[in-house]
């Protein structure tokens, strides 16, 4: 459980994107129905669009989102090293905005990241103190600090000394916030280090010694699951061991197994464009592991199947009798509909995923409900409560 | 109140566009919760496609699309021709899908009217007995009759012949439904005949000579309110002579002072793509008269403004306090849930206006309160049984 500024959050938790400050298709209220506790604004986005002062003028985020309880915002970092590392394409594509020029890394240096938008090819600075400034204006209950997301492809040298810049820049972004940030703020710092099992080690002693009050997990996490899962284990562990008591955060990642192996490994809460991202592609997600948890409703085997989305799921889309049938249709048809109603069910789908492992946890049962999870079993997203009112 | 299949409609009552199966943005559980009882289908573009035997494979449109009460299904007639006619452009802007090639009519004959599909350029053929039969398919609770939307610049001579061939369509429709209609579907046959007057009064009589269960009012209304509210008025009138016990129709028509006018000259339902598309163009509907009830919150003006979309509406989006602001952000950034907010916004002041009409059509003070909210009134939506309450 985590006690925020604006309420509680019940951990482990998935986080849903709310990039530009919108869960994409939904209203607050669908997101809280869902079971929500927090989302997570993109700083980078909203520096650029509407800017952090117009959103200070409304009292921050919250208010100008109209949601109610906690909000995470990224530091930005990510957004700005991926124009650079050329990972932008992901970030870009998919987005309602025409005649946006590319945005482009002008340089890096000790200071920060000069850069160009992508909305009109303006030049900005980003480094530290402009992350944590913007996300004081933002007033997000939890603020990432400013990092460099090194890519798989660096180099262990540059890994090594990009990371150890990462650490300087905690450090200062620890200090302008002692001295600037809002007072119900919290900060995480970034581990980094890439693949390389010493760098993560020696990057959680120099973060859990910076003194921030949570940790996420960032950069390259490897070529594949395999690693991937290997890298977190290996921080986590030096985090458990160094700083038990501490929260954690693994960025950007969302797959079902992923989350499953996060949870058995102690993370608190999770991002990931993946749920609703997937949605407005007419991807559903399915119990399916052989299937990576995904069924593609655009294909025209769905074609006038009345099937539910998905056989028994309580989701206020499935609950109402929408067929693969039908949304396969409104997909194709480009009804903005489909989107919303997938949206929903994926987002359904994580949340009932996500209350069946922290049940587990609470009632010692972690290993057999991540086991069957993992193996297929539908999450059912029964809470403690209402397994205790029975 | 309309008694149909699918449950009640009380009325006066607007009844919103779902033209190809949803209604754009929401769904079912958001436009029932905004009071509506009853949406309409598109008989032209479902069609195309899904297709009606997809659609009648689930049980009809209700089934497929997951609307609990009545549907009312146009004839496809104004789509089909609109092609011909050149009006096409507005039916096809705004809609999510690329490659479609321009429809067009082939020929127009007896019979009915051989086009071309927009989607694929395939040729299609529509004709009284076509039209009902999908209608069928689809079993709306109305059907409106296959008939000829002449447009505002045909000749008297043109229009006179094309109503008559209207009315022998109508024969024909009626003759189709009492063999092989579903039974609880009720048949609106289509007034026309343009701006003059003695047409229009032939067509009623024809219309109501036919003996359907309702009649509806097409057609060019004329150049400008004036005309368009005098056509009406005309129609309404000899109606209420002739069959004054038969609900009607207005088709297309849904200008918030239209609406107020068409109320007073007798009208029981209305449709209208203008409060969804408009919600999706960024425009929210306000009771304000000089400005046609609208604002375009795409406006630069709006930027950062902390005023509710319109203060003190209890409509979902207003009482979750989102602002002209947020809403401004949202539709310049291309996010989905700008459009969702607003078609709700839209379609509950819509729903509110004719709540406000029915409550003072049942007090005797329709005078009044048309007057009111013709000078800028805000519509409250109050129920004759919320009134009686206190």
């Amino acid at each position: 459980m985590l006690r925020l500024e604006h309420g509680q959050v019940r951990t482990p938790a998935f986080v849903p994107l709310a990039t530009r400050g919108a869960v994409r298709t939904l209203a607050p209220a669908d997101v809280r129905a869902l079971g929500y506790e927090m989302v997570l604004g993109n700083t980078f986005h909203l520096m650029l669009s509407p800017g952090p002062d117009l959103i200070e003028s409304f009292g921050g985020l919250h208010e100008f989102m109209r949601w109610p309880a906690p909000i995470i915002t990224d530091s930005g970092g990510f957004q700005v090293f991926s124009m650079g590392h050329g990972g932008v394409a992901d970030e870009i594509k998919g987005r309602g905005r025409s005649g946006r020029s590319d945005g482009a890394i002008v340089s890096i240096e000790e200071d920060g990241v000069r850069f160009r938008s992508y909305i009109d090819g303006s030049e900005w600075f980003m480094g530290p103190e402009t992350s944590m400034q913007v996300q004081a204006a933002l007033r997000s209950d939890i603020a990432l600090a400013f990092d460099e997301c090194t890519p798989f492809h660096a180099t262990r040298d540059y890994t090594a000394r990009s990371t150890e810049r990462t650490h300087r820049w905690l450090a200062r972004c620890l200090r302008w916030h002692d001295e600037h940030g809002p007072r119900g703020q919290t900060v995480y710092g970034i581990v980094q280090g890439g693949v390389e099992h010493d760098l993560r080690l020696a990057s959680s002693q120099a973060v859990v010694q910076s003194g921030c009050d949570g940790i996420a997990i960032g950069g390259s996490l490897g070529r594949d699951k395999h690693q991937m899962h290997e890298v977190v284990a290996w921080t986590t562990a030096e985090l458990h061991r160094l700083a038990p008591e501490r929260p954690r955060h693994l960025l950007g990642i969302g797959e079902i197994d992923d989350l499953i192996v996060g949870v058995e490994l102690g993370i608190d809460t999770f991002d990931c464009a993946m749920p609703t991202r997937l949605a407005r592609h007419g991807i559903a997600l399915v119990p399916d592991p052989a299937a990576r948890w995904r069924v593609d409703l655009v294909k025209s085997r769905w074609r006038g199947c009345s099937e539910a989305v998905l056989d028994g799921c309580p989701c206020p889309v499935c609950a109402a009798g929408f067929t693969r049938g039908y949304l396969h249709y409104l997909l194709r048809a480009g009804e903005l509909t489909g989107m919303r109603l997938l949206t929903e069910h994926n987002l359904g789908f994580i949340a009932r995923l996500m209350a069946d492992l922290r049940l587990a946890i609470n009632t010692g049962e972690l290993p057999r409900v991540a086991a069957a999870l993992r193996a297929g079993a539908a999450p059912v997203g029964e809470t403690q409560s209402s397994q205790l009112d029975k």
